[in-house]
């Protein structure tokens, strides 16, 4: 069930509401990477209570080698298996698997891979995807597909392609129909508009309940990205939930949004919470600078999370010079709470009708003027 | 202000209530550890809200070198800085500067070290401890002292005890009495019964708030440390509360409550659970054995922590394989709400007159029959 609540003149901006078999998501929404079943240095509650975290991110590829689909079956689901009873959306593992380079071979059916961590030898192809993904019981679930390089010859990105059009066929075949489930497709085709567009209708055409573009944020200059959303942008079905992949800062966010996006991941908030980088309004903020060393203000002013409400710049950067774990815990409440409230705010924005203002006045404050 | 509010009959364990300035403490009671302005993994509030700390114990040593007590002074003290507004109680850097080893001297004023972090050269004695826990704003100050090594000849344990007890009176001189910070003196001696009673009267005959026994759990067999307290249990004064320092397992909980001990502090369930050993009423766990892999219990049968309300063994053997800081977040979170609980269930018992009963059926279970 999908609904757009909402949507700006002249623009692909919108509000929409996705249900799904764990609860209502209320888009443009950010979700938050749970690499191996658990957002890292997060408690589901804190996730839930303090964050506002509507849906979050697994990795079928983590999780297959650990721990593993049949115990994952057998613990009823990651959903039990975690305590996180909102929606989460699974990865198809394909772009885990190509990162893997010289670990791993593709193959007309699938990829042939090495694990990372004790080298033994898989294979993962959309049939395999889409079984593990249903032992896993997530709420969306990715086709597997090829991630294009950057840079790609014309040929290299058509090839891979129409190989992923493929295989998002053969993922529907495996994966029927089913509130319990959705299947998205993604839209690959490199930086060349055209494969794109070609791209973006055959999964169109195909019975999948969501629309993802892939492909994007691997190396890529940031105006190659954005030119591939404006292509893409008036083509997207309106009908259907986008999903920009693995996409990134909170200007990026705003600028998909812009474009139509409905949906963002990305692991820049967890990360660079653990390395002591942490988001505000005014840009980010590295917390291991001396500067900080007796500042009494929060890490944002007028920030209504835990972190910000009870510690000061000055205890963050003790903890993290200390490599104390709760360095990871405050930090990491933050930056998702902004990343999960930004897109709130973004919501507001467009339902209030004042979505162009907020843009313009959240991208001068954020990349200085 | 120290209130004795039951007794057990024949048996020198008791419940009393401590009046201190951040609040009220019940004991028996565990104090977690917080080394450094944090105790490890754990937020503030969960401190408070899940696991009920009472009181918590910071490191003076730690906080000496890091942040240090200037700073420390500057951002309102310790309590407001780590967002903790239950009591604090700090040691007073000794045993720390103690257990460095070839990289402090001890001087008839006091210890000249070298900092472990930076090799920078620091000097702590009574006169310097009482102003950094004055900065540091701690509820209950410890003397500094000498730990008296372990195995020590009898006339190295007097020298050493003599020398403790001239510094303990140097703090008292130093930190003048008040309502807002507690002086507790430290009883030493070694293992030597003689040298032990010298010192606990010496120590009562100052205007010190509280009695720690010192000296304790630093390699020797159980049995001597139990005979010390057996030693020390009939002369202990009734109207000040008794704090036996870094002790210890939950069987040395039970048994020092049974000596009449009202106060604990331990690293072992903080140290312990990022090691993946969990605590139960049924003895100890690692949580990385294989056959928890499927294992669809939580650490401990109707224990009411988040932790086991909510994942299995199976789920917590996953993160601890996986090195995910959420493994630590969770077992630290059990292993304290087990202490803090193990101590609830001991006032609990004492209260309604079946202490004995109590102790004997938990060490029998613990300990195993």
């Amino acid at each position: 069930m999908f609904k757009v609540t909402k949507t700006v003149p002249n623009s692909p901006a919108r509000c929409t509401t996705l249900q799904l078999a764990h609860g209502e998501v209320q888009t443009p929404v950010f979700m938050p990477v749970g690499t191996q079943g658990t957002v890292k240095g997060m408690m589901p509650r804190d996730l839930k209570k303090e964050v506002n975290a509507q849906i979050i991110l697994g990795n079928t590829y983590h999780l297959m080698l650990r721990p593993g689909a049949p115990l994952m079956k057998k613990m009823g689901g990651l959903h039990k298996f975690m305590a996180w009873d909102r929606p989460i959306l699974t990865d198809s593992g394909g772009f885990q698997v190509w990162s893997l380079g010289d670990l791993r071979k593709i193959e007309a059916d699938g990829v042939r891979f090495r694990s990372h961590i004790d080298g033994s030898e898989w294979f993962l192809g959309p049939k395999e995807s889409m079984a593990i993904q249903q032992a896993i019981g997530s709420d969306i679930v990715m086709a597997f597909d090829e991630c294009t390089p950057y840079p790609a010859t014309y040929e290299e990105a058509e090839a891979s392609m129409l190989m992923s059009m493929r295989w998002a066929e053969q993922c529907r075949d495996h994966l029927p129909v089913s509130p319990q489930q959705s299947l998205f497709g993604i839209v690959q085709g490199g930086m060349y508009s055209d494969l794109r567009l070609q791209s973006l209708e055959a999964i169109s055409s195909m019975d999948v309940e969501g629309i993802a573009i892939g492909g994007l944020s691997v190396g890529e200059p940031k105006d190659e990205m954005m030119q591939v959303l404006d292509t893409l942008a008036p083509h997207l079905p309106h009908d259907k939930p986008h999903y920009l992949m693995g996409v990134g800062t909170p200007a990026d966010l705003i600028r998909g949004v812009d474009k139509g996006i409905d949906m963002f991941d990305c692991v820049m908030p967890t990360r660079n919470a653990r390395n002591g980088t942490l988001f505000c309004d005014d840009g980010k903020i590295s917390i291991k600078r001396a500067e900080f060393q007796d500042d009494p203000r929060p890490i944002m002013e007028g920030c209504s999370c835990y972190t910000c409400q009870n510690f000061s710049r000055a205890y963050l950067r003790h903890l993290y010079r200390c490599k104390e774990i709760l360095s990871s815990q405050l930090n990491t409440l933050h930056n998702l709470h902004y990343y999960c409230a930004l897109m709130s705010r973004a919501r507001q924005a467009i339902q209030d009708e004042r979505w162009n203002e907020f843009r313009d006045a959240f991208l001068k404050r954020y990349e200085g003027s």
